[in-house]
């Protein structure tokens, strides 16, 4: 039976089977309702309003108030079509597409000496063959192979059927003269690599769980020990018709939030463009493990898999149009991202990341080529997705390791990326241990009450006046605030206790004289800012449940760098450096995060903020073959700290639940602070 | 704009757009029209009666009389549509789909000692993996890459993205005890191979062409040197959930007129099954240059590869539900044929094989999945088309010469595939020198006013009383006939020259007081068969005209045999055996083909017919890494003469244009039957 759906006020329909879910009818008529939880029910985010909803069964309501439901709401992830249906979309629930800027490329330089002969394995071979003879008939293909061999030293040539099928037209096109644009795959079996990296192995650790063999789907880039023009095995990407070709490639991080594009020019190593957006899977959930649910689902990971590469194809068109470079000259990709992320883009099941003991069907994905996943590249290109250790410790973390230095330096180093997991590295080049802490969405602007993502609008920075308790706010765009970012809520927590507003529990003190601090319908909380000093007409406030749900995000992520600390046998106060990664470090205040009690403290100087170390080091793995083996090495040898059953984690949290802590002498300077 | 085709009698109709030529219009309303000579109009046969055809517009109406055209002829293949049609499309002309019989497999034995542990690459190898714990939580693709290692010692494996798409699925359903199927590529570099074929190479020959170098493409199956567990590298073709599995393989002969499909146990290396089909490429040309040229059409080369891999599949999937093998289970494919067929198969643009200097796109076509070209076994399974020599000397012959022992004999041996075109190669264990006569389409009974193909109805075999010249004839199937196949056409030439009817010109002589020579409407003729006696209610003739083109086939096939032998200046008569392959030679009768001068004259016993070389060759290249070396050894240093251009084979063809011969010396026991 087909039933016809109305949407207002766009007035679309769509015709749809009966049993269909209401958002999946949207998404046909050309509508994409936002489901942060996955399509579970569980956010109440998707309601709609029910014009003529006799034909609809609700599933389940459980987000929904007696008087929701007689003003005819429904969530559109649970509401089930029986016949026609009249709805209407609430304007706040339409997918929010603002795009974050993208910055111009100038002054990106990658830690790399770019040496393109020897380390970078993609090459535009200039060829020119004798045309065919009654006396000279080889084939094709054996020509090109015959040639290749000549002038360039290629001994062994693979060719895929797509490539061959192209060849006999576009050599006589060309007259025979023409590009051959290969990929370098190394002869010898991998040796004993990275050879500046490895030494001891990591400490013997108790109840330290052993990664068991690496992957050895280093296809393609182990034992480098090929030259320029000194033979060996290639993969033939195509034959250009012209003596002229150029190569680029593309490096990818996808993030759950937001993915990034940069464009690089291979023959120079120069990152020419970037390009960033929000990741179109946030309509289908938004953290983690709502994906993986939502990819349990009749093509469920097909549609994340679709989602995420037209995000990242409308990125690459767009940094090529900036650029004036043809998709069809991007002949390389690398992707950096967590395990989750990387499966989805590969199309890989993730259902058994979420699910103890925690498994990935791959840390180290074998490559493929571009047309495999529907990249819009050249077809043949390889993509290479990065080698990560464990299920909550991806490729984004190695390529984080080498980018920032941690693999290399000889300095006991902390290396952090916080986004909705905490994942962070302890070590140096002799070894290095991680961990992942599940710190919930609060960071990321998410289970808080009047939380956001970090665009327009969002209170990033606060101070309070410790007399007047009367705050003072900065907005990103510089308009009226709608909520509070990341950072705004960090720096909010901090100087509510800074200035005693909260004490070290969290509890909100009522004795203060300030209307600031008042009792809500959800218990004790602080307005931030005013209903007619915001731009939804609503007090802005942070309630005593959204200061517990920090409180959690906080104590998770001291809790790790504190078992780290532990299972090698040092005191966080040795940590020599911090380095921070992650879109969330980019706009931190550490004073704050060190009042709040989520970094540890120590000489400010010890921090770094490194922005997208992820993105940075996919750069480098595709200019350097070298630096790809690196990262197969530290993934190879990073030791992975399974935190969910470790009784260590479990104590360190509860302790790490007070602000800074409940050992105020580990942070002396806080104390010095808000111990007048 | 949108013109509506009604065809008749089946009242089918199709929508086309204006431009469409009438007979994709019926192709498009599920009626395959016959195009033998592949849509250019030449060969009148797709004859159609247009009923309302004032919005057809007739783009060449060569082969259509005044009559035809009154009568409301069209050929459809030339007729434009450019409004609504109604067109009656005449019985005959509807594609022939009778089935050839599938022989049972009993009695098929392959000249070779199987060996699957050493010489056959697939294996099924049974795996026990350990549960994942937190302690040990490497992925699954790294656990079975460890177990692999320590159960099979396979060190490397390649996998590609749909089967680790499956992977975790298997692995948990199966509860960690599954059959991994791989398929072994041996470690080492390619060494002097076929050592007991090599030695001294061809003898240095004027005017012969050298084919280049190789392909390097003997893509998995060189030095196979690896042994049973004793490690390698590996392709990971599935994970099967259940730890017994079969191993099955196909081999394929892909002919221009027939396709053959062998069903082999790669477990025991038997042939369990076998079936045939007529090409379903036949109805877009009957010949090899029809079919180039109908793939130059816009989308006719994907056309022409989707028919050959309809007839393959509904092939397969008749011979594994008779042996009832799960096509699933099919996990290894080789694939023989002309040049050309194998370019249809996999979609390589065949343009330049017909135009000079004739060049393929490989000879050597890179393997790939059977998903790359949808055939319907396992979509992982490796296709692995056999190795070519040229564009008219393809890896039927390859096979065929080393099925037929050719390639490991002492003796000095001629190899003929009479097909379209005649394909033959001298040689022995230490040399071969090949070449392909353009014979024509006359033995398989086209371009003859008479001829049909050797199925029911076709008169195989002529006798001609020496005093009364009536005539005997066999019909296949025993009823009336219709027409005179290959084999039939070769007896009626020899019976009417030893009987005298005809001169050693091919002249009819009308002095015999029989009303069986007469004259008919295109000149001098035989009458076969009168009306009374035929299926088709006409007498059944043979004229001159289809006499010279019986002698121009003839003719080029002797002279191939004279220019090879001269080329490596030996006589014919030296010549110790001569082996016969192809559908074409299973049913000759040696003695009426030397009387016409098809074949030497020489003892019958130097003939033996082989049958089918060519799948066979498939078969024992699908058992053995041994033989499929074997054959790339053969394809590299077998000599190919390429005859178009060369005087002695227009010398020769001019004096075998007289039957049996101009110099009746060669022919001595024809010379004393007909010299009476």
């Amino acid at each position: 039976m087909v039933c016809i759906i109305l949407l207002k006020p766009f007035n679309k329909t769509a015709q749809v089977r009966r049993g269909t879910l209401l958002h999946e009818a949207a998404r046909l008529a050309g509508i994409d309702l936002h489901l942060p939880c996955g399509g579970q029910g569980r956010c109440g985010r998707c309601a709609v309003i029910l014009e003529d909803g006799s034909q609809a069964r609700r599933r389940s309501t459980l987000r929904l108030s007696q008087a929701d439901l007689l003003a005819g709401y429904a969530l559109a992830c649970q509401t089930v079509v029986e016949g026609d249906i009249v709805a209407h979309i609430p304007p706040q629930e339409r997918v929010e597409r603002r795009l974050t800027t993208d910055k111009t490329a100038v002054g990106i330089e990658l830690p790399l000496v770019y040496d393109p002969g020897h380390e970078q394995p993609l090459r535009a071979l200039p060829l020119r063959l004798p045309p065919p003879t009654l006396d000279d008939n080889t084939d094709d293909l054996a020509r090109l192979q015959r040639e290749l061999a000549r002038q360039h030293g290629i001994q062994e040539l693979q060719v895929d059927l797509p490539v061959l099928r192209r060849l006999g037209r576009t050599l006589r096109e060309a007259e025979w003269v023409v590009t051959a644009v290969v990929e370098m795959i190394p002869l010898s079996p991998p040796g004993p690599i990275g050879a500046n990296l490895s030494p001891p192995g990591p400490p013997i650790l108790g109840g330290v769980s052993g990664r068991g063999a690496s992957s050895p789907q280093d296809w393609g880039v182990r034992g480098a020990d090929w030259k320029r023009g000194a033979g060996g095995s290639a993969r033939l990407i195509d034959v250009h018709p012209s003596d002229h070709f150029s190569l680029w490639g593309i490096a990818i991080d996808i993030g759950t939030t937001s993915n990034v594009v940069y464009l690089l020019d291979l023959q120079t190593g120069r990152v020419v463009g970037q390009a960033a957006d929000y990741n179109a899977q946030l309509a289908r959930g938004e953290d983690i493990i709502s994906r993986i649910i939502y990819a349990s689902k009749d093509n469920g990971l097909a549609e994340l898999q679709a989602l995420v590469v037209g995000t990242l194809n409308r990125l690459i068109e767009r940094v090529c149009r900036r650029q004036r470079v043809d998709p069809m000259e991007i002949v390389k990709v690398t992707v950096a991202g967590n395990t989750t992320m990387l499966h989805l883009f590969a199309g890989l099941p993730p259902a058994w990341i979420r699910l103890t003991p925690y498994i990935p069907a791959a840390n180290q994905i074998p490559a493929f080529t571009a047309s495999q996943v529907g990249l819009n590249v050249h077809p043949q290109a390889t993509v290479d997705c990065l080698p990560g250790v464990a299920s909550y410790v991806g490729a984004d973390i190695t390529a984080g390791a080498v980018s920032s230095g941690l693999a290399t330096t000889d300095k006991l180093t902390l290396f952090v990326d916080v986004g909705t997991n905490g994942e962070m590295v302890l070590g140096n080049r002799d070894w290095l241990v991680a961990c992942a802490c599940s710190a919930g969405p609060a960071f990321e602007g998410a289970g808080v009450e009047h939380g956001m993502r970090a665009t327009e609008g969002a209170i990033e920075e606060v101070w309070i006046h410790s007399a007047t308790f009367e705050p003072t706010v900065r907005v990103i765009g510089g308009g009226k605030p709608h909520g509070l970012c990341g950072s705004g809520l960090i720096a909010l927590l901090a100087e509510l206790f800074v200035t005693g507003v909260i004490d070290k529990a969290g509890n909100l003190r009522h004795d203060l004289g300030t209307p600031r601090v008042r009792r809500g319908a959800h218990g004790d909380e602080y307005v931030v800012a005013w209903a007619e000093e915001t731009a939804t007409g609503r007090d802005i406030v942070l309630t005593r449940v959204d200061i517990d749900n920090l409180m959690r995000a906080k104590a998770a992520i001291y809790a790790g760098f504190s078992v780290l600390a532990q299972s090698v046998g040092i005191a966080l106060a040795d940590v020599e450096q911090v380095l921070i990664g992650g879109a969330f470090g980019q706009y931190l205040n550490v004073e704050k995060a060190v009042q709040i009690g989520l970094l540890p403290d120590m000489p400010w100087e010890r921090f770094q903020f490194l922005g997208n170390t992820s993105v940075r080091g996919a750069a480098m793995a595709l200019l350097s073959q070298v630096v790809r083996r690196q990262m197969a090495e530290v993934a190879r040898k990073m030791t992975y700290l399974e935190l969910s059953m470790d009784n260590r984690f479990h104590e360190e949290f509860m302790s790490a639940m007070f602000l800074p802590h409940t050992e105020v002498e580990r942070f002396p300077r806080v104390h010095e602070l808000s111990g007048r």
